[in-house]
């Protein structure tokens, strides 16, 4: 039983891009728009690329999930953290998902709440 | 000086259907989704029937903004309190907004942090 949050995750965790854009396809909607506070990502490639974009930047850090998702409806809000695996995350961040008809994912609200300090 | 948070709540407290229809009208897009773990709604009728339903639940409890909103691009999150004016609010919720291009808010995704124990 793999969740959405674990799923949307994984992607964001895979470093090949031809895996990344096979499971982008499963995941997400074509016309998918991806926003956050320093990026923003209309279709699958836009968001592959951003994808790839945030391991060149951070070459050594994961993805995790942090405490429980909460979903509802055609919802799914989670929080993550980015940093190298086992430690305590330097980043945090905050995504609200929405989904289309066929549960995929159609939308992504995303929002930082710890940045390291510049 | 009033944010888009300060305005939504505003909405959702204001109890005269008539006045209240009217800061929809200005606040909201006519095609408006609202989704929350309770309640969906689409369109500004909808949404005023559902706020009109709230105070009908709740009649002496009050919105209010808790901590800082956050916004970038065409988003918006911020938490709210619902309870007695000046008290600890027995309800807490999480909204994340998605504006259209004229700055209305076409798009709530609503959440519950705390429920009163039943």
């Amino acid at each position: 039983m793999t969740t959405l949050a674990e799923r949307y995750l994984d992607c964001w965790n895979t470093r090949d891009a031809e895996a990344r854009a096979e499971k982008l396809q499963q995941l997400f909607t074509p016309q998918v728009t991806y926003t956050d506070p320093l990026a923003v990502a209309a279709g699958l490639d836009e968001l592959g690329a951003l994808i790839g974009a945030t391991h060149t930047q951070f070459p050594d850090f994961v993805f995790s999930l942090i405490g429980n998702e909460d979903a509802h409806h055609n919802l799914s809000r989670f929080t993550w953290g980015l940093g190298p695996t086992g430690a305590e995350p330097p980043v945090i961040g905050f995504d609200a998902v929405v989904t289309a008809e066929d549960g995929r994912i159609r939308a992504v609200a995303g929002f930082l709440d710890k940045v390291p300090a510049a």
